[in-house]
């Protein structure tokens, strides 16, 4: 009884999750779903990224959260457009949320749109927003053992990012131990380590999501 | 109707918590719920708390994860016993996994039933397992906004353990910042500042927990 209704719910959610990737095709925008647990940099990354793409390459955010509207605050003055979404209880953001998001932000000329879900291993995985690419974070600190643990998370995702890379010298941690999981469960995706801090690794995000929005085109 | 059935689940679970806490209080167990996100040092804290509390102290772990059986591998020779509950693509751990996994345990001559949630800030909190005291988790490394934005985590928790502390140099962390937050949402739980590496506030953590244990009797 219970597994029905989740699954009405899936379905439900992505016919709505179809129309949205429809709405940004039409408007020629390539949609990026970001994901990570909470406190792994998902906020910061945007801070950093969307400045750096430069002008040419105009963005729009979704910030999905449970309350307050702190992330959307620290994105105002970056984006282009920045749209938040409370989500309460709620543990991941739905398509309907993001249709709804959708609606009040101007995707003339907007070649990215951000959808920062809410900081989650494990809800969002099972989500489609009608977004084109899933881009993982996995915080450093959070251990060398979560790829094998959420693979629901990091098997469907287009490019893993590694982050806060700059406490690689005070942290116990096996990479060997991350690649192989990985490599038992995403060979598609790669693999980036990067620092906000330092801005390690950010020129081969910025190139691999330069080569999308190419491909996209 | 989506919300309806989810109180119904929710209703349903707190029956089988209630269960649960007549089974532990008629074994003179004293559980608790330890919360956090994914990899805020959860299954490290119980690797270096049970051996501390000594053997007049026995403890029993249930843990709760998607998938592996890791945790329960690196606490299989710390703890008297140990019970690992997949919960495959479930965010959070239900009483009803929690009265499964008590069948399996041995309770007596035990003295703390730790039950070691799915990494997750959202689902778990709305759960009730049948547990005496809630343990929050918030690792340094995911930032000091984390308060505000998980209110339904850390409002009920009976105490908070801020880990990882032995980053606290290298990281930009306003403690007045998450101070404030919980004094505006939480004054009865202490926060105690401790990490795993050095040992740092482990006396604090371990007096609390023998102080519990004492006026639960």
């Amino acid at each position: 009884m219970k597994i029905k209704v989740v699954e009405s719910i899936l379905k439900a959610n992505d016919a709505v999750a179809q129309d949205n990737r429809k709405v940004m095709d039409e408007a020629g925008v390539l949609a990026i779903n970001v994901m990570s647990a909470p406190g792994s940099g998902k906020t910061s990354l945007l801070e950093k990224t969307i400045p750096a793409l430069g002008p040419q390459h105009r963005s729009a955010v979704l910030v999905g959260d449970l309350q307050t509207t702190r992330d959307a605050e620290r994105l105002d003055d970056i984006a282009a457009e920045v749209v938040q979404i409370n989500t309460g209880k709620g543990c991941h953001l739905s398509a309907t949320q993001v249709s709804d998001g959708l609606k009040s932000l101007k995707l003339e000329n907007i070649s990215f749109l951000w959808i920062e879900n809410v900081g989650n291993m494990v809800c969002p995985a099972a989500f489609d927003l009608g977004e084109h690419l899933r881009v993982v974070l996995l915080s450093m600190p959070e251990g060398d053992d979560k790829i094998a643990k959420y693979p629901t998370l990091f098997q469907p995702a287009n490019a893993i990012l590694l982050s806060k890379i700059d406490l690689v010298g005070v942290l116990d941690y096996n990479m060997e131990r991350v690649k192989n999981d990985l490599s038992r469960i995403n060979t598609r995706a790669p693999l980036i380590e990067i620092s906000t801090v330092t801005g390690e690794g950010m020129d081969m995000w910025l190139e691999w999501l330069r080569s999308q929005r190419t491909s996209h085109k």
